[in-house]
C-alpha cells in the first residue's frame, strides 16, 4: 500500500542530507529516504489552494488532534490547554533554556545524547552537567548516585532528557521515568523530555510521554513533541510544547514567543493535523519496514562485521555501533569509512559521553540503499 | 492577467486576520486579501512532489535570486556574501537586538513607528529611546537634534529604522539615509533596517536600501528584506539580513543561529526563489491595483469624511489617518467602528508617538471589499 522502495532523489534540491559529492551515501543525520505519507502530501496540496499566506495562528482543530494522536496511539492524555505550537523541538529547547535557566546554571544531560542539546546549553551561557550513562555488555543503565548528587547541586535547574533516547535507542520505562521526575521534583529540577522519537519505538513495548506521569510529577514537566522523524516532516517546522502547570505554561509560553519560535507556516498546521488524523496507517507500514531494516543490518553486522557491536535498543532508526575493538576512535573510523567508501555516518564523539568509540547508523531508506551502507561499511572497516 | 477582484475565502482557517465574527470585515493586520502571484504557487506545488522533508538549507540559487532581485528591481547591489537567512523580520529583528545590545541598553526608534519594534525591545529587556517624528500639515519629518542628541547617548547602542516607514508610509530619501547612517557611524550606533515595505512604493521615487548606502556607512549596517509583505506570504517564513561588514556580518549570523531562527522549513526557499526570479510582472500588477485603491480611499475620504485627514505617503497599502478633528481618541474611535458596522482598524495608539489620533487602514483588497470598509467607516465614524 505504501512505497518503501524508492528514495526521492536529493541531490541537487537544498537537503542537508543529501549535499555530498556523487556517489557519496549519507546515512548520518536524522532524515529518512523514504517520501512522506501520501495523506499529509494532500494535505500540504490541498493548503496551498488557499492563495494567500498571511499571517497564521492554530485553532483548536490543532490542539485537538495532537491530543487525539496521544489518546489513541500512545493512551495518554494531554489537555490542549497545556499546549503551545512552536516551529521545533530544538528551537523549544533553546528558547527553554533561556526562560527557566539562568546564565551559568547547570542543565543536566545522560550523555551519550543528542548533540545539540550541547549546543542549546552553551550557546546560550549554561554550563553542561552530564551524568554519564552507565555501559556494560552492550546495554546502558543510569547510575542513580551519580544523577541525583548533580541533580542535587544547588545551581541545577534543568534536565533535559530524550525520551526515547537518541543515540542509544533505548526507551525507558515508565517506572525509570517516574524515579527520575521524583528526584528532579526533590531536587527542584525542571524536567524538559524531548519525545521527538517518541513515535519510533520499533519492537516491545511502547514509551512512555512524560506528560502521563502522575499529576504530582508531571506539573514539574515539560514535554515536547512533534511530527517530524515520524513522518520525514523535519522542514515542516512543527512541534508543539506540553506543559500541564499553569504557571509554568505560561512561562514557556511567553519564552518560545519572546524568541519567535511560536508562529506557524503555511504548511505546519495543516501538516501536523493531516499527521496526527490520518498517518496512523502510513505509520504502522513504516515502523514494519524500519524494524525489517534493523533485522537485515543486525544480521549483517553479526555475520560480517562481527568486531562490531550493535548497542542500541528497539528506538529510532538510528543504529549506535560499538567500534571499540578496532582500537581507532570513531573520528579516525568515519572519516576513514568515508574516504574509502563515500559512506557518511555520524562519529559518536559528538555525543559526549563514551560516544568515542561508537558510530551512529542512520538505517531509514530503502532496503537497496541500506544494503549498499552496509557493504561500504564493511569495507570502510576492512583492516 | 492577475485576478485582483476575487479574496480568498479566509473564515475558519487559521488566518490570524479572518478570526472574526460573521459579518465582521478586518482592515488591521499586515496582509493583503488577494491571493498570491500564481508564479510562486506554482513553486510550492512543485516542490511538494519531492515527497522527502528532511533538514535543508539555503543554497547559493537563493542568494542569487535575493541579489538579481535587488539589482533589477532596484538598482542596489547586494554581495551573496553578505546575507544570512531567516524565518522572518521580526524574528530577525528579536535575535539582533538580544545579539548586539546589551540588558538595559537603549534602542532608537522614531515614532508612531510598526508596534512590534517596542516588543522586540521591551521583551528583551532593552530600553525604547524614541526620537518621535515631528507632524505638521499632514506630514512628518526627523528632528534632527532630538535624533542626534538621542543616539548620543552612551548608552543608545542600536537604531531601528523603518524604510519605507510604516504605518506612515514615507519612502526616505538618499539624503535623509545618508545623514542618518553617518550620525550613527559617528556616535557607535548600529542601525539596523525594516526594509520589509521595499517593494511597495506605489508613485514616485522608489526606495533607497541601506546597504547600498556608500561603503564606509554601509559597514555600520544591517538590512532586513522579505519576499512577505509584497507577495503576501507572511507564513512563508522566509526573510534575509543583508550584513556588509564580515565581523558584524558573523555576529548576526551566529545570534540568529542560536535563537533558530535561520532554518528554513520546505517552502521558504524555493517560495522565495520564485517570488524574486518570476514574480516582477505580478508585483507591477499589484502595484497598480493598489495606487488604484489607494486614490479611490483617499476621493472617498475626501469627499465624505472631510474631518479625517490622510497623513500617509505613497509606500506601504496601510493608509495613516488623522482623526483628531473627532475630538475622541483613536482607541475609542477603533472600537466604535467595530461594535457599529464590524469594521476593524488598527488603533494608532500601539504605534506611539502622536499614533493616539490616527487609525490605519489596510487597502490591500479587492476594491469591492475596499468600498464596502469605506462605507463602514463612515458609518462608524457618524456622530
Ligand atoms: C532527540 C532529538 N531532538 C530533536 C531533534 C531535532 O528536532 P527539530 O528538527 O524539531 O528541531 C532531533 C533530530 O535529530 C533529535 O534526534
Ligand atoms: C515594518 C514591518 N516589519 C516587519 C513586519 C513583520 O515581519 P515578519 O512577518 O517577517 O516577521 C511587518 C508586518 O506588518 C512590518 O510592517
Amino acid at each position: 500500500m505504501y512505497d518503501f522502495t524508492h528514495a526521492p532523489k536529493r541531490q541537487g534540491t537544498d537537503s542537508v542530507k543529501w549535499h555530498v559529492e556523487p556517489g557519496e551515501l549519507p546515512m548520518w543525520i536524522a532524515d529518512m529516504d523514504f517520501a512522506t505519507a501520501p495523506e499529509i502530501v494532500a494535505a500540504l496540496q490541498a493548503k496551498l489552494e488557499l492563495g494567500a499566506f498571511g499571517y497564521e495562528e492554530p485553532q483548536a482543530s490543532y490542539f485537538a488532534a495532537v491530543a487525539s494522536w496521544y489518546q489513541q496511539v500512545h493512551h495518554a492524555q494531554a489537555d490542549p490547554s497545556w499546549m503551545t505550537f512552536t516551529t521545533g523541538v530544538v528551537p523549544a529547547i533553546s528558547a527553554i533554556v533561556r526562560r527557566v535557566t539562568d546564565i551559568g546554571d547547570n542543565v543536566l544531560v545522560q550523555a551519550p545524547v543528542y548533540n545539540i542539546f550541547y549546543n542549546s546549553i552553551e550557546n546560550n551561557g549554561r554550563h553542561v552537567l552530564a551524568s554519564d550513562l552507565q555501559y556494560a555488555a552492550g546495554q546502558y543503565a543510569v547510575d542513580w548516585a551519580d544523577l541525583e548528587a548533580k541533580l542535587a547541586a544547588p545551581l541545577t535547574t534543568l534536565m533535559i532528557l530524550c525520551n526515547p533516547h537518541n543515540p542509544i535507542g533505548k526507551v525507558w520505562t515508565k517506572a525509570e521515568l517516574t524515579q527520575l521526575a521524583e528526584l528532579c521534583l526533590k531536587h527542584h529540577v525542571i524536567l524538559l523530555a524531548d519525545e521527538i522519537h517518541g513515535d519510533l519505538v520499533l519492537a516491545g513495548a511502547d514509551y512512555t510521554p512524560v506528560f502521563s506521569l502522575e499529576a504530582e510529577l508531571r506539573q514539574n514537566t515539560i514535554t515536547l513533541v512533534s511530527p517530524s522523524k515520524t513522518f520525514n516532516v523535519a522542514a515542516l517546522h512543527a512541534a508543539t510544547a506540553i506543559v500541564p502547570d499553569p504557571a509554568l505554561h505560561a512561562r514557556v509560553d511567553r519564552g518560545l514567543n519572546r524568541d519567535e519560535v511560536a508562529e506557524p507556516n503555511l504548511l505546519a498546521i495543516p501538516g501536523t493535523i493531516a499527521a496526527y488524523t490520518k498517518g496512523a496507517a502510513w505509520l504502522t507500514a513504516l515502523k514494519q519496514q524500519l524494524w525489517a531494516n534493523h533485522q537485515l543490518a543486525v544480521e549483517f553486522i553479526q555475520q560480517e562485521l562481527p568486531q562490531v557491536r550493535v548497542a542500541s535498543g528497539p528506538a529510532t532508526y538510528l543504529m549506535w555501533l560499538d567500534v571499540h575493538a578496532y582500537g581507532h576512535s570513531a573520528t579516525a573510523l568515519t572519516q576513514q569509512i568515508r574516504q574509502r567508501t563515500g559512506l557518511i555516518v555520524s562519529d559518536g564523539t559528538v555525543y559526549r559521553g563514551n560516544g568515542a568509540q561508537f558510530l551512529r547508523l542512520n538505517f531509514a531508506c530503502p532496503e537497496a540503499m541500506l544494503q549498499d551502507g552496509l557493504a561500504r561499511l564493511k569495507r570502510g572497516l576492512a583492516e
